[in-house]
């Protein structure tokens, strides 16, 4: 590898070199700021030519070959470039991300330090409905009359817990025990650094449409205004072949392929094997797995064959 | 390795499950219960023989290889031992809890379950006063009439976090947004899943002096329930060689090195070449390097030579 | 969550405690034993319970519960469970193996005890072609009479390689340095220790087509012998859901969604915006991409609407 | 934290940048090349500020927070710094390093390309003796005449099995099986990405005098050549702090406490209650935890009291 063997530099990022230090906004008060960063896209084809030996060398080529690892999950070469990122979070939001291990982290310490005096703020308008189909979700927005109302008491509530707080300090309570009782919207602010391959990880769990919407708005900041900058190449391939690939099961095989044969009878038959046309009085049970195929048929433009 | 491979059972400890499932009370309203665990002080010993050979057969030569492991921080063996604790904890605890990186998490959900309804309620004689030398500390409590204060100022503010909680639910909001104002002291349920060895790393930093007293206290019943009667050997060598071992430092040693031998001026003139002895109007400046090394000495039995 | 309260004992499971310390033969000399295990489908469930509430308490429900956590990639109560094996592995193997860092690992120390006195034969029959079109994989056999020479002149260098490797030690060679040029085809033996998520991720990648054939034995001895007794629910999910899928790319979808409505023309321009259909001379270029593409219609049963 | 919100850029190390890309030598055809890097020790600084709150502004403070945070374990800001090295290493002792499942690894496959055609070769004089008294040590190096018999078996063995794994490609075996009697000291190639932390702890461990010679000529100039340029401050206080640290066990203090007060009887009161000072027939049996002790007794000038 005697070509390599020179004096070299360090890859740099226009683009992300632009924006280095700059808060991007997120929520009412929260940010997000590239700190550092090592590596650019050029760095995953490096890495996967010690795996794969040398070759390419042109533009097109480097994309091609950061599109097939991507393609074929081969994630090694994309621990190799790596991101630090100061952010201000409400510690409720702080709660789910901090449960990505791979990560390294400094939090500001409300032990050593006064909490921040800065908590998450509602809206009238942004108040969400229980979601009724998806216990963990949300749906649709209560109207302004209970919304302008559980803004004010919120206000209330973040109000009087900052005042207790202060009360404790004043009165020398210590701080660490002080802090008891802040509210979970109270933003803190943490050094996060992280490789590419468990930032996009990250990304895919947290950009969903499952993710509360909070978390969502960081991620899709970070996805959007940092990743695509930094890595664009890396980014493209993880939207297409990652983010917004869909995986068929081999049950969903089964049905699709005589589907997509035209045989419907064979279709139903499969899906009766597999449990998942079970009758009640008038019509089939609710099945969540019959349901999942049936919107998947319907993204490749197939009409599911229990539905008349 | 052909003794080895006849049929065998799995390694039990008597002293553990008579306490499987048995919550163990810490704060007012947390537990620590042990669910499951694999392995035991036998199968740190086997471990090692994977390594070193065969040999140790004897109950006494286990502990001595147990102990010689410890000792020398051969670490991997004592991984080999897992364990699964079901724990509950108020949130602000397990902030800092989470922040271990090496265990397994299933916490409760709530955006998918209503909050538990607890928290960590302070009595009147358990507020404690900031320490002043130590910024991230507690020293000292605070007097009867303000404790009581302190606790009817807590019960008030906690009382009135739930109630805006109830009042969000009971509009419909959300659950996943309905929770964030929620105290930090609301008590929060996990199942924890860990090694043995990062479970020691755990007890050292949260069992130690500087650790907050909450967590402390999980950490104490972890190590002297549970650990105690899981691994009594591995437990017992930890703490001779561990938790209890204090460590001496380049510098350190060059000082304890001329005391010992009685060179007292060889002792001054090193900690003066380390920075420890420059002076104020009148007397040394406070220097933290030298107080640690000051208490090593008095550990030692041994005056520290800038004292008179 | 009174009711979890009492005493418990541990998940057992007849069927794998029937094979502890067993040695499940793999390869010439190698072998996979379980030596211990913590946890059982049911230990699955429990988890997922503490996330989303309490609820199943029938063994169908259990099995549709870890379906569904397998479906979604919810992987967290899959840690919970955790199994300890010891190995015989030739040293080329483990290379590969040890990659995986999420297990724990007691390996036998040639340092410290004499190597083991076993390596990988190869049987005239086994030795297989280098694949033209998968440059980092085999195809076909050699033929008898080339086999035959190559497994004499294998035992004549592993013989030699041992000869010289005993020939440093009889001259007080440190054990540390006489092994320097011992095959890798020598078995070594270790204890691995992981959690079922991570090894069903080690068998995803161990068991596929693309694995090297010596992994894929040992990795299909862990599943089909191991998995499948130990959690059987978990191990026919994992089948269904994640090692028999298809993932579909953002592209792949576009052309599939054209072809299943009958749009020939539509599909094409996806497939030409893609730039899958470069022509050569005469022929269409070759296009990784599309290949696979093609395979996946095939699969569904549907026909590329490039090809005639 | 407005202070920090301007643009910023990256921190750079002048001498480091003035070796990147360089080989280092190490062993007789192997090196360590430095590819990239992420931050400094401000960055070190900058991480801490995050939890401690602002404050050092001078370099003279930096270094006094490096030390403090190094010298009191405060691990997390350490792992702000990372560093990516090019390293080519035989296979033997990449076996060892790859044990460190904390860093981030693109190995050469052989699976795909040619094995490099270099081992590791041994010179006359560089044959090393079994230790008597370490199992897994060397001590000692044998004779010119043993050495030159060594070297050249060394020559035919690698020679000869070079030439079948030559032979083996030209009949056509796939490279993934013809290199399986490879000899352990063919040399491999890696990009490995490790944080400070991380690698201090493997700096720790491999520039032991415990560690094998060549891993260690890899970790001293990982160490001396490369961590030293890249975050002085850090390098200065590992080596005072932790590598050349001592620790007493709970027991040893006890001893040395008596020893340095003059205690003797207490001393050997002490000694007899932890089981040191069994008598064989004439003299004390060898028992190992007293010869640390007595080693460290020494360092710091103190006579072991059960030595007349």
């Amino acid at each position: 590898m005697s070509e390599d063997s020179g004096r070299i530099g360090r890859p740099q990022v226009e683009a992300l070199d632009a924006i280095l230090g700059v808060p991007l906004k997120v929520l009412d008060d929260g940010f997000v700021r590239v700190v550092d960063y090592m590596g650019a896209d050029e760095s995953i084809v490096q890495a996967a030519r010690v795996s794969y030996g040398r070759g390419t060398r042109k533009l097109h080529e480097d994309r091609g070959l950061i599109r097939y690892l991507m393609r074929h999950w081969h994630t090694t070469p994309f621990e190799m470039c790596e991101i630090k990122l100061h952010v201000r979070v409400p510690m409720d939001c702080w709660r789910q991300w901090i449960r990505h291990r791979s990560a390294s982290v400094n939090e500001m310490s409300t032990r050593y330090s006064i909490a921040i005096d800065a908590t998450q703020r509602t809206t009238e308008s942004d108040w969400r409905g229980q979601s009724s189909d998806n216990r963990q979700g949300s749906s649709g927005l209560l109207d302004a009359v209970q919304g302008t109302m559980l803004s004010a008491r919120e206000a209330e509530l973040q109000d009087f817990a900052r005042s207790i707080y202060q009360e404790r300090l004043d009165l020398g309570v210590a701080r660490e025990q002080a802090r008891k009782d802040l509210p979970l919207s109270t933003y803190t602010e943490a050094y996060w650094k992280i490789d590419l391959h468990n930032l996009l990880h990250f990304l895919r769990l947290r950009m969903d449409t499952h993710a509360q919407q909070e978390i969502r708005d960081y991620a899709n900041v970070i996805g959007e205004q940092v990743v695509a900058k930094w890595c664009p190449f890396a980014w493209e391939a993880f939207k297409d072949y990652q983010f917004h690939s869909v995986g068929l099961t081999r049950l969903e095989q089964a049905v699709i392929r005589e589907v997509a044969s035209g045989n419907k009878d064979a279709a139903l038959a499969a899906a009766k094997e597999f449990g998942w046309l079970e009758r009640g009085e008038k019509v089939l049970k609710t099945n969540r797995e019959r349901s999942e195929c049936e919107s998947k048929l319907a993204d490749l433009g197939l009409a599911a064959p229990w539905k008349e």
